[in-house]
């Protein structure tokens, strides 16, 4: 690849458009919008397909090409000098929650455009051609698994699995993608790709709990659910003395404190969290006989969740013998860690020390697009604050100069691993 | 009140006819039959007339007069020599919960009948009249407040307040009571009672624990019912480390835990029990924002209630001192502790000696209509074991032994209470 490197004077001066970039959010955020201030864009929904149209017709009007795959993933194009190279891509989904906000996935698609509109205005043609991508169903609010479209496009999942999910109407994914009019030609994953960024909101407090514009994402934490049950013994709490009690509640309180106890024993990026409990039979005046809780624990590499599963199993392991419940922890799924490429990652970490926006090395704790991508190509994720940390909420806020910044550090990472077309 | 004292050797050998209780609480508990074993026999329903009907003819057929007050409860009379003495009473109620079984309540008042079928049997004349009470909706499970009959006959609360409940389909108590021709003309409490026994299983696991046949119960335990809410902040489990949540389940597990070192902290008969939670927004990968839990306290006096009162509201304010988290604890009821009378627990205590019973004092950690009469006159209660100390359960079982003795006790202290009439 013979091509200058961005360093000319020029180059290093370059940015986004700020405010136009904040005005393509807010008017795609007015396609679902809801009264609170959020978006209800289900996928492959009405609104969806004018979502897409939207940014379809924004991609063209900046000079792109627009492919569909067969899951719904979009690719714009913009050419490079040397087409043959792949393309340096990033991309999201536009999806939202029910009760989403304006910025979850559909920054990352938008930051994109604004990337193209940039170099347009600019008069730069890249080396490698840029492609912006949105993934299909990346929420899996309607429609699981989540990351539907760039799973299917990693080979995660097959087309055939994605196609068949229903939604609790019954209406598949295949129909609505025929009926929305975004079921595609192209084969998914058939389509290579040089290398892959995402911006996107944290979702989390570090960045502004600490103050720092841009999280240069390091990799993505692997994650372990599973289901416990504690089962004692249903008896009236009025005639049962507390000797003669087989509480269920009571084991799964002390488990459900050592499922945080157990991040805080895998540090630093240990996380454990019980969100979901049910209590039977849920009585005032019962003790519970059976408790069956939700177990979630995440960390950066797939030995430190390993060595978490077998901690908190010994733990339910001794509190089982200690009371004389059985205690039964049952997988319920997995995602394996993601380290995101070092040169990317240094791509992102270099951009933002360029452009002076204080900075620093975080994980995502949560799944990405980019995760399915990292399987295929060097990738790499730029984040920046969201109001309290907040997202999946119709809240979920972020400030104009953390979405300009973000988006200039995106067009820098993107042109460094592009190349500038050599003048000819 | 001049009569002999039963302590002739004839008398004291004087036993009930088990087989025939028994007889008659399976002829009982055929009303309303669930094919698990069990009986739902919910109060004022054409079952529970069923029910009525033929205890009724049972008290006449055993020569007793019945009578029927405002609310419903019924008083089957057998004479005495001197009929002006107030009459010595026993009783409890045949209505069941909907998945009940068919001892509670029922063996109360059966046994009543068993007593006067023995008395007359023997031909003995009491010196006081001796009368079998049921009363109406002790179960609480169709209309509440729970014990209404025994309620509104001590006054508790008024026959206005019991006419106007309606259950789920919106039907009143007094519509249900005229429906089934159990509306009758005597004011509620407008009836003398001498002194009260009441017979009724256990409920709970101490006597089958201790392998003990009778339990003397000394008391009733006070009971403080209290909704509790920790307030802390909902977010992505994922991308939130530990350092910066707030999350109000881990707070609401200690204070679970709290609850039982309360009644641990507040023994011998201090009860701590959580039945009810509920979590917000109950997902697998949210951290819980609010959790909602219910809280029972129980003890033998109310100095011993208010004392966890202000224990678990001590802990509960550090809690939420130490972890910056509302923690709201609101009263939702209380119902006092009953000591029974000392004269007729030692009845209850000297005839189960009398008769050989193994026997132990226990105090009761259940409501019954007994807590109601010993507003009224001197009380006590008799209880036997039930299989794993289940009830309101149509698994719910007894051994045909202990109903046989439990019933020998109440015949002998009741006799002790009434007297045995001067043959003249």
């Amino acid at each position: 690849m013979k091509h200058k490197t961005p360093t000319t004077p020029k180059l290093q001066d370059l940015r986004v458009n700020g405010p136009r970039l904040w005005d393509s959010l807010m008017e795609l955020a007015q396609i679902g919008a809801t009264p609170k201030g959020g978006v209800c864009r289900l996928t492959l929904t009405d609104l969806d397909k004018q979502g897409r149209d939207l940014v379809s017709r924004w991609a063209v009007e900046a000079g792109m090409t627009v492919t569909i795959d067969k899951i719904g993933n979009g690719f714009l194009r913009r050419a490079g000098r040397n087409n043959a190279l792949p393309p340096v891509m990033t991309g999201s989904h536009i999806d939202t929650q029910p009760t989403g906000g304006k910025f979850d996935g559909n920054y990352g698609v938008l930051a994109g455009i604004e990337v193209v509109r940039t170099l347009n205005d600019a008069g730069i043609t890249t080396e490698a051609p840029i492609e912006v991508a949105w993934w299909t169903n990346e929420e899996g609010s309607r429609f699981v698994p989540v990351m539907m479209g760039s799973g299917v496009f990693a080979k995660a999942f097959t087309l055939e699995h994605a196609y068949a999910a229903t939604d609790a109407e019954g209406k598949t994914v295949k129909g609505e993608l025929e009926r929305i009019g975004y079921i595609g030609e192209q084969e998914p994953g058939d389509h290579p790709i040089g290398s892959y960024f995402e911006t996107h909101i944290e979702q989390g407090p570090v960045l502004e709990d600490h103050d720092i514009t841009i999280g240069v994402v390091t990799g993505v934490l692997g994650i372990r659910w599973y289901d416990c049950v504690v089962t004692g013994m249903e008896a009236h709490a009025g005639p049962t003395p507390m000797a003669l009690r087989r509480d269920a509640l009571q084991v799964a309180a002390e488990l459900m404190q050592q499922v945080v106890a157990c991040a805080h024993r895998h540090p630093p990026h240990g996380r454990g969290t019980v969100g979901m409990v049910n209590v039977h039979p849920n009585s005032r005046n019962v003790i519970p006989g059976r408790v069956k809780f939700s177990i979630d624990l995440r960390n950066a590499s797939d030995e430190l969740c390993e060595a978490m599963d077998a901690d908190i199993r010994a733990v339910a392991a001794l509190l089982s013998a200690e009371s004389g419940m059985p205690i039964e922890i049952t997988p319920v799924s997995a995602y394996t860690a993601q380290a995101f490429n070092a040169d990317c990652v240094q791509a992102v970490a270099r951009a933002a020390a360029a452009l002076g926006y204080s900075n620093m090395p975080v994980v995502s704790g949560a799944g990405h697009d980019a995760v399915y991508m990292a399987r295929l190509a060097p990738a790499g994720m730029i984040f920046i604050p969201c109001k309290d940390g907040i997202s999946h909420n119709e809240i979920e806020d972020a400030k104009p100069d953390h979405i300009t910044a973000g988006c200039n550090v995106l067009l820098h990472a993107m042109l460094e691993r592009a190349g500038l077309a050599d003048p000819d």
